[in-house]
């Protein structure tokens, strides 16, 4: 089987980083070799812009200015960290990609996907996860979970509307592309989020 | 008058800094308010992405990314200093501004042009300096000045076959906006430079 690249998403306190363990296991007992990266980031240069994006700043950072960062981190690491892996026959395993941007910079902080889909066109040029793990959950859930972590980051500070546009923005990316998107209802605990997961993966798998 | 947006461009050892210091004086005495800055930077976020991109990695920085970090600095730098200080009645005197990016990115790193004009289209919409005041000297005469100043950063760092393609993209972009470009030329001495770009100005704002 060529090596996918798998994306998953969804919102601070989707449970994302708890069952991207649970998915390496899954797919590593089938003997598959994987390289587990994050967005902003995944190498040294797309990490420091991160730091960039998510620190907080005296200075409001303009949102198309946002985009752009996020989109410079994002070309880094396809080029120098995801297309190598590939090619070199291991899969990969990011937590978020492109369609975050649409998520949080398209519906949270309400640019036009016209606009981001003119620069993922530019700078990908169509390069996209083979397979993205939607973990849906409410904003509400999500945010109470997350605050319960600690310190909130710049984008984390946001407000509950602007989570439910995150929200939102998944959805309507994972209704056009739904052969693209595995939807896993994160609502639920992290036992049964986990379970629906193995479910899912055996059915896609299959 | 309308305030009015001046940016400077030149190689590395074009002497624009020298330069710009004669300027602000012509300016000034003739009542001008000035704020002066400079790309990639001039707000600190802004400056925090020259960092990035003038910093020298491990890893090499993907010709894009870069492009997308210039994008995002100048695009904070416009939004947060440039039009609210010409919207204030201030004059913005930027050392570097669009027209570097056709040169470095487009000319240096053979970036396409319609690439470069497609990003300045989007994010700018059309938004460019009033004048810019282009220090013209020859790679060769650049170089051997900027080494003697000491340590190089990266892009100081590439080989000469590199500042040639910069100087002709500049040259390039000067004939195709005859109106907006005062070219001077900077392969003489400081003084002589200095007498001609005043001239320059005196039958410019004459």
């Amino acid at each position: 089987m060529k090596p996918l690249f798998i994306s998953i998403e969804g919102l601070e306190g989707a449970g994302k980083t708890t069952q991207a363990a649970v998915l390496m296991n899954w797919l590593t007992e089938r003997g598959v070799e994987l390289v587990r990266t994050r967005e902003p980031g995944g190498t040294p240069v797309a990490e420091a812009i991160r730091e960039l994006v998510l620190a907080t700043h005296e200075e409001e950072i303009d949102p198309i200015a946002e985009l752009l960062l996020v989109f410079a981190a994002r070309k880094q690491h396809v080029e120098t960290l995801i297309k190598p892996s590939l090619a070199a026959g291991k899969w990969v395993l990011s937590d978020r990609f492109t369609d975050a941007t649409y998520a949080y910079q398209g519906g949270g902080r309400m640019l036009a996907a016209e606009l981001i889909q003119q620069l993922e066109n530019t700078v990908l040029e169509g390069f996209q996860p083979d397979l993205t793990i939607w973990f849906d959950c409410d904003a509400e859930v999500g945010l109470s979970r997350a605050s319960n972590r600690g310190a909130l980051d710049r984008i984390e500070q946001e407000d509950m509307a602007f989570f439910n546009r995150c929200r939102d923005a998944y959805a309507s990316r994972a209704e056009k592309q739904p052969q693209r998107f595995l939807r896993i209802n994160a609502n639920n605990d992290v036992d049964q989020v986990s379970r629906e997961l193995i479910a899912a993966l055996e059915l896609h798998f299959a």
